[in-house]
C-alpha cells in the first residue's frame, strides 16, 4: 500500500528550520500504514530535510554549524553566472540532503522523543515549500 | 514481506565507531527476503548511521573530519540553555543522518566489500543503544 | 513490484560530479512503475550519490565545500597505514553517503527541476564506476 500527502509551509528563508514531524505523523495516521517505510522530500534544490532535536538552542548551532560549512558571504561560482545570491543555499542543500526515509514500526515512526523532523530552507527569501511525505507499507 | 529486529549495542561515546555490518547482513538473512530495501535507523539525536572503509586509520580521520565541522570545545547555544555537554553531539549527527536505506538484490546487500555499515556515537558518555533494522521487500 | 539495473559510467575521479538523471529516469521508465521508492546506491567507499542543481557553477562550488571538509593536502590516518592517496575520498564519501531514496509518485521523480541526480567520484584517479538503481513500488 502507498499513501502520499503534501505538506505546505511558509518559510522565511535563511536557513530557517520548522518542526514538521506532527505535520509527517498526521499523514501516518491518515494512512492506516502500521509498518513500512516514511519518506519526506523537497524537490527544491535550497532546501533540506534532516533530523534535530528541536530546541532553539540547537536551531541556533545547526544555523552556525552550516555558516562555517557553506558561508552566506563565502564566494561562489554559481553567483559569478546567476547573480542570484544563493550559492551557499544550494551547497547547504546538497550537505544536509532533500529527503529523509525512516522506519515506520507498529504504527509509530521510528525517529526518537528528541529527534524531530525538520524541513530547512536555505534560500535567501521567504519561500512556500511544499513537502512530500510518501507511506509505504502494510495495514 | 517486512521484517524487522534490533541490534543492541554498547557505546563508549565521544564519537565512538563500531562496524554493525554482519548484525545487519545477520538480519537480512533470517528475514529470508531477497530483494527490497534495508533500513538502518537510530532514534537517537545524538548517534548517527553512516557507511565506511571501516579501517582504524579512517575511522580516525573520520573524527577528525566532524571535530572540524563541530567541534568538541565550540560554543554551542545548546549548552548554555541544557548544560549537558553535548551540543557537539547533536549537530554532528543532524549532519551526518540517523538513517540509512540500502538495496538488496539477491539476496545481497548493495554494499561494497569495502563498505561497511557504521553506528557512530557521538554522545559525551558509554550509552546502551537500539538500532532497528528494517527489511522490506519480497523472497 | 521491484525493478533494478546498473548504470555504468567512466569517471575522471578528484571529485568528477556526472548528472544521471536522465539515466535514473530511463530505468524509471522502463521498470513500469509508477508509485514507489526510487533507490540510487555506489558500492563504492570513495565516490557518493547527492543532489544538487546541474550547472557549471555550483558544480565547481560544491567541490570547493568538500576540498574545506576534507583537503585532498590534509592529513590522513589512512594515509600513514595504506598509501594510497585517497584518505580525503573516503571521508567526503562517508559524509555525503553513498545512497539516495527519491519518492515516485505518478511515474514522477520527485526530484525537482533544479534538482539533479549526481554521482561524484572522489577518488584520485578515474574509476569504472557501477550505480545500481532499484525501483520498488506499483504499477
Amino acid at each position: 500500500m502507498i499513501y502520499s500527502e503534501y505538506i505546505n509551509k511558509e518559510t522565511k528563508g535563511w536557513t530557517d528550520i520548522l518542526d514538521i514531524t506532527e505535520d509527517v505523523k498526521r499523514i501516518v495516521s491518515r494512512s492506516g500504514i502500521q509498518n513500512g517505510l516514511v519518506t519526506i522530500a523537497v524537490s527544491s534544490s535550497t532546501s533540506a530535510i534532516a533530523t534535530l532535536e528541536f530546541e532553539s538552542g540547537l536551531v541556533a548551532d545547526f544555523k552556525k554549524a552550516l555558516e562555517q560549512v557553506a558561508p552566506v558571504k563565502g564566494k561562489y561560482a554559481h553567483e559569478a553566472k546567476w547573480h542570484d545570491g544563493n550559492g551557499f543555499a544550494h551547497i547547504r542543500s546538497a550537505l544536509v540532503g532533500t529527503s529523509k526515509t525512516i522506519p515506520l514500526h507498529a504504527a509509530n515512526l521510528l525517529s526518537g522523543a528528541w529527534q524531530q523532523i525538520i524541513l530547512v530552507d536555505f534560500d535567501n527569501r521567504p519561500r512556500s515549500r511544499k513537502v512530500f511525505v510518501q507511506v509505504f507499507g502494510e495495514k
